[in-house]
């Protein structure tokens, strides 16, 4: 047999094909730069010391850490050594870290100084963690009696490992939990095989396209579905990587990008927004960039046009989840589009684009058969690939919900729980979560596109639409809106704007004022909880009230 | 566990994403054109044909053909169904074909209208083929009673089948012989699993960076190493594929890369060659032309300066293999080499160059050590990875000879028979094959090194070098040359020419001039039968004679 999918040649490619090429770390103490060659002797030395620590084959490794050069080190030493890492959001409540990390039953823990305080806290409910270590030169003072080691004294304790056990392609390499915004967050373990796959994928050109001479920057965190592949695919790529740190602003990430001369960089569109608004005060150097990849939700067009015009850096959008390890399409205008001009361009670049290599997809309507490619007609977004998780862990019920059994000789579809338009040119458009869609009459209206909207009328800063449960209805919109500072909002004045855009029944029944809209731990609308909070409103419109068209 | 890996996305990717894009092919009848969507339906077609003729999984499908779209739709068809694609190469004598037919025991062949006459003198000397389809409208005449039916035929008189059978990713899927320079040709299979990595290494910027937005045009045949993958890697990019034809001389080439735009292309460099005679003659638009892939042997840097300064054409060279399943290596400047001016440039393009990515390699001296990497050294090339193959089919012996097991957590490594250097920045030049190395006196000298030299000579056009056995030497070289029209050759002034470059020891005990030098069914030079020619040799110079110097 030819030789298992594993993340060894990732780790061969980049130390033996390129020890000169640079990785860069902004880190509570500075800048750190070392080449691939040093990479390698660390990566190695960090192996056989997670081996003192008694790690072996089958034991799972938990990180709370951010974007540096130890993350990435942990992002190898582990499954190489035939280890499963498991990348643990560090912005979590407390209870959520208790709930993950117990869910994993992680062994041991590598850490950031930051969240050191956070497993002081929890420490007697945390249940098999036997060690800890702070990715730093020296372990802080703790209120519990933490097991904890400094990375720095155990790497340069040991010898580096001569070589790597034997991999099997099938063993679990990697773990996230879903970021959890209904219900409890949920495993998903991805296998060496799996990764291989996906970096490979994410480094074509129809997907990300990273190249030797790019330099690329990963805002999006390594505690995110692996920021996005990036720590596998560009060291596979031999490129030059640049990782900014513990919560980088936008003076931080301008910095690095000027001075490592950034070509790549990807994240949420917030952090773009605040960088733009950060060059408009300040100024700032951007040469170098060539591309932003955003996700998780989409860049406003404004946005995308100003980086264009001002910065001459183009914005592509992705899609993904952690079940189809992050990115699942890439947006960008093909051959056949791209002589359209620049609007067309744009729109499909604010699309969730072309699906990737090696994906297949479907969007069903409710009757569970494929709606028309037509741009208009929605449904749910389903998909498969080697690179799409199968099943949960630990969460039977989710694995019989979560999954559709196919007929056609393939395995199971992934229901995505997003709904998708899909256009004649195969581009996905997602227009809302299955869970937040609002199904009116017997039609579906999206919450998403409304409160696209809405964040383009002028006084409003931020915007959500839920579905507001409605007797006769079944469920209704209901907008809330926070007014941008020193403005005011007339809720018939912005019905009436929806309206140039919307049929008069997508109309929400209300639109409330807020000061704020509550946010997830990743910066999401947290309209789980804005639920919660109404459980009868009274709306005061009703559908087809149309100010008197 | 998510999908398998397998051929079927690919197939979905380019019929479903990209339906209008074209695929053209140069037939005996002309110029075929048409587009994913009809590649689809005719896919479809071809396996609802192969079922009626009792096609299933398992069984094997033999190919004798051109680079046609008729071929490209077996290539999909075959492996989609559960079978297995064995492409044999019709320029093959007789006997080669018989031996690799017999050897894998085809069920069922479908063959160009060229390759009948091959069956129909063969045909009751092959053993289990029960059908033979004529990728044709019609089928000719024959001696022998051959059970023919016509491609068209059958697929006008089908239904396209509705869905694909469940594969699994170690099911066989294709299947290729080695050329057999020395001995029997081996066969090698490749895995669903092997294909699709290595389609979507092809597809990376580290290796041959396959866009949706470019138009190929494989000229590496289709029985040769599945075209070095363009066939799977282009498809699942979605971009425009230009089919060559039968046996297409310069002017096709040429007229194909005005009229369909070809961006990219790849081929043997004698092609290439050929090419730019035809432009000196006739000229010729290559403007739509950035790149062409070369590999097989190395192209003269002369013809790669040429096609850059004429044409703004990059020629990249490529290294690999059958049992590498083609691509192992691209070489081109990295951006850590780029900057070192034209002639630097040209010297990276010159040699094998980088191991793609998901490959690993050692190069090995006679004691299985590895040598340094300062491109001097030299020993034999070994590598392994997921699209190395890790056995040959029915070769017992082989398997004993030509893998070493690893000793660091990997299974075997393949012996490729290369000898080569590797440099400071990892490129890899292959300076001979193992068995063509001269082994004098404990020394190896590189009979590829003294070819290009004698080739470089104004009187020279065609130098083979090999082996004499020697008493006291053990091996010393002989050098054939076959003079150039109308030109003399005088032996002392090839030697005193071969001073220039290397040490004495090194000259040819004889030079001897002949009127051609028998070449292999690929093309290459027949070192096998000429050693066959020579027993005890006279030489008239001893080693270290150096003319008066």
């Amino acid at each position: 047999m030819p030789e298992e999918l594993t993340l060894r040649p990732f780790f061969w490619r980049a130390t033996r094909l390129f020890p000169e090429t640079e990785v860069v770390s902004r880190t509570h103490d500075g800048i750190d730069r070392y080449t691939y060659a040093d990479f390698g002797d660390r990566v190695r030395r960090l192996a056989a010391a997670l081996a003192d620590l008694g790690v072996t084959s089958g034991d799972r490794v938990g990180t709370l850490g951010w974007n540096t050069h130890r993350h990435l080190e942990a992002y190898y030493a582990v499954p190489l050594s035939g280890a499963q890492l498991h990348t643990v959001n560090l912005l979590l409540q407390d209870d959520n870290v208790e709930y993950i990390v117990n869910d994993a039953a992680d062994d041991v823990l590598i850490v950031d100084r930051d969240a050191v305080a956070i497993l002081d806290r929890l420490w007697d409910r945390i249940e098999g963690v036997r060690e800890v270590v702070v990715m730093d030169d020296t372990v802080p003072k703790t209120e519990a009696d933490l097991p904890l080691s400094a990375f720095e004294d155990l790497i340069a304790d040991t010898d580096p490992i001569a070589s790597w056990p034997p991999l099997s392609e099938d063993d679990p390499a990697g773990m996230c939990y879903t970021s959890g915004t209904t219900g409890k967050p949920k495993g998903v373990e991805y296998t060496h095989k799996m990764l291989y796959a996906h970096a490979m994928m994410v480094m074509t050109p129809a997907a990300l396209n990273v190249a030797e001479d790019d330099v690329v920057m990963p805002v999006v965190p390594m505690f995110h579905v692996n920021s996005w592949e990036f720590p596998y695919a560009v060291t596979m790529a031999g490129a030059k990587q640049v990782y900014p740190g513990p919560s980088p602003d936008p003076a931080d990430l301008v910095n690095l990008i000027e001075s490592e001369e950034v070509t790549l960089t990807a994240g949420v569109p917030t952090v773009w927004i605040d960088v733009l608004d950060h060059l408009d005060e300040h100024g700032g150097d951007l040469s170098s960039l060539e591309r932003i990849i955003v996700g998780g939700s989409a860049a406003p067009r404004e946005v995308m046009r100003r980086y264009e015009d001002e910065y001459e850096v183009t914005i592509e959008h992705a899609w993904g989840m952690t079940e189809t390890m992050s990115i699942g399409s890439v947006s960008r205008p093909t051959s056949g589009t791209a002589t359209d001009g620049r609007e067309a361009a744009l729109d499909k670049r604010a699309k969730q684009g072309l699906l990737s290599p090696g994906l297949e997809m479907q969007v069903v309507g409710d009757d569970g058969e494929s709606v028309a490619w037509d741009g208009e007609a929605f449904g749910e977004l389903l998909v498969r690939g080697p690179t799409v998780v199968g099943e949960y862990y630990n969460r039977p019920e989710a694995n019989e919900t979560d999954f559709v059994e196919a007929d056609d000789g393939g395995s199971r579809w992934l229901r995505t729980g997003d709904i998708a338009t899909v256009d004649e040119d195969g581009y996905i458009e997602v227009v809302d979560r299955a869970k937040d869609v609002i199904k009116s009459g017997g039609e579906w209206i999206s919450s998403i596109e409304l409160e696209n909207a809405l964040m383009a009328h002028s006084d409003i800063a931020e915007a959500v639409v839920i579905a507001a449960p409605h007797e006769r209805w079944q469920e209704r919109p209901l907008a809330f809106v926070v007014p941008k500072a020193g403005c005011e909002i007339d809720v018939e004045s912005v019905r009436t704007f929806l309206q140039e855009e919307f049929p008069r029944w997508w109309l929400p029944d209300d639109v409330q004022i807020r000061e704020e809209i509550p946010k997830t731990a990743t910066g999401k609308f947290d309209k789980k909880t804005l639920r919660e909070t109404i459980e009868e409103p009274e709306l005061p419109y009703a559908p087809g009230d149309g100010g008197g068209q």
